[in-house]
């Protein structure tokens, strides 16, 4: 058996966000091993440069690699839209984001040519959604909105509340008009206001989750380089997830733990700084 | 005439926030020039541990020293709360944060010795604000409230609006009861919400910026040092004043321009990470 096989998924995010990918890999990869990275130092990405995300992003790859990965998912749209690219060049295992996959299954979904890209400021403005979607069909129209509260809104944990619903109808009311049957959840946070937003764009709307995307992708990623593990792991989720934070205050744990389907035991803190590119 | 007055005032932030902590000084102290920082890159600090804030602090502190400034002032809450006092120790030159000017003040306004503190997470749970009140008198009760979506309602410049309307009663709604006369808005965002915060609050409760109290500190500190600049400056805005960040991304510009009396036409970014402490 290839050796390689045994290794751990890595996969990053700017913070708790990535967890609803490492979730859906949990869910549909269940003898996966993971190291999760959340760069909770440096959250939000959303806001931040590409120089400095591109930075952020290959300390944490070297991160992951000295962890002994065999893959990496970018977790994160952000860095999924500004950094793989380049950082794919780099390195010699596989990587994947979740762009690519959710632009995929949006082309896939839509029936009238008209799909919209809910994300943060960063992710709209890279337009690479847009680029994603038009390289598998140029006839597409992608209609993108900001919607900068969704993530403070949803870490706080106010998944079920009327300022919730307000700000979603707020940011939603453009995109209604606009005659879309596909939306791309853009920002891992997203998913968690899946049935907010779900309401308020009513039944005729398809949501598309990358999560869920992504994870496929990794499964099939896997199969195709032979790196998929074949066995069956005797370990407990808390053997079988790492987690590594690079700041350890906050509210990573609390969060996760709401998301996970378990209760984590241990967060680590790196000095991810020290990994230097 | 001594050298050193001609020299800037050092003033930093997590961001854009400690911005109304400058003007405050451009008002107060319309002769001295001023080099501000805003650690864009990593901002927000309110969710991050002591040990990254100290590190942060330290590095920003570093390249201000760097630009020949003769004082610092700690535009910021929460390192104000967690690296102030360390950071005293390390420097030569005089060093002040927000939290004791507002601190002393609010001390001062109290006639039933009940004071509120409103602020980030981490502002709240160090209990720097209690420390420092109850140095002054420990008979005052000090009732702390984490505020933390105001930070992103401000940013995203929604300062009249229902949404922050909503979110300040139900983050007020606990301190009503509390018959304070007197609140700190502590966290260097907040002013920006004063009249939101004062309408809940009513005319019986005394609001305390100390963003304003801070530049009446440093003006006391800059005389008592001999270091007041007692010329005239002929200069215009951009020259005086010089603005550098960590992440030339975002909104600092436009969040800047609409908080400062003059649009600024320079905006440096630093590598801040390389000034290694």
């Amino acid at each position: 058996m290839n050796d390689l096989k045994q290794a751990p998924v890595g996969v990053f995010d700017s913070g708790v966000g990535g967890l609803t990918v490492a979730r859906e890999i949990m869910r549909q990869l269940p003898d996966e091993r993971i190291v999760y990275f959340g760069d909770t130092a440096r959250v939000p990405y959303g806001s931040k440069s590409k120089e400095n995300i591109l930075k952020y992003s290959r300390q944490i790859v070297k991160f992951l690699k000295s962890k002994g990965v065999k893959a990496i998912v970018v977790a994160c749209n952000t860095a999924s839209a500004l950094a793989l690219d380049e950082i794919k060049d780099e390195i010699d295992i596989p990587i994947i984001g979740v762009v690519k996959p959710g632009a995929r299954t949006a082309v896939r979904s839509t029936k009238n040519k008209r799909i919209g890209v809910i994300a943060t400021d960063a992710t709209i403005k890279s337009e690479l959604y847009t680029e994603f979607i038009h390289e598998l069909d140029s006839d597409i129209t992608v209609v993108g909105q900001a919607c900068p509260l969704f993530v403070p809104l949803v870490e706080e944990g106010m998944l079920h509340d009327e300022v919730t619903d307000e700000m979603a109808k707020r940011y939603l009311a453009g995109l209604k008009t606009e005659n879309i049957d596909t939306l791309i959840l853009g920002c891992t946070h997203y998913p968690l206001l899946r049935s907010t937003v779900g309401r308020i764009m009513g039944d005729k709307v398809t949501l598309i989750n990358p999560a869920y995307e992504t994870a496929m992708r990794l499964k099939e990623l896997l199969e195709d380089k032979d790196l998929k593990f074949d066995g069956k792991l005797n370990m407990d989720e808390n053997e079988k997830y790492e987690f590594f934070v690079s700041d350890a205050g906050g509210k990573f744990r609390t969060f996760a733990n709401s998301i996970l389907p378990f209760d984590i035991d241990t967060i680590t803190q790196v000095e991810i700084e020290e990994y230097i590119v």
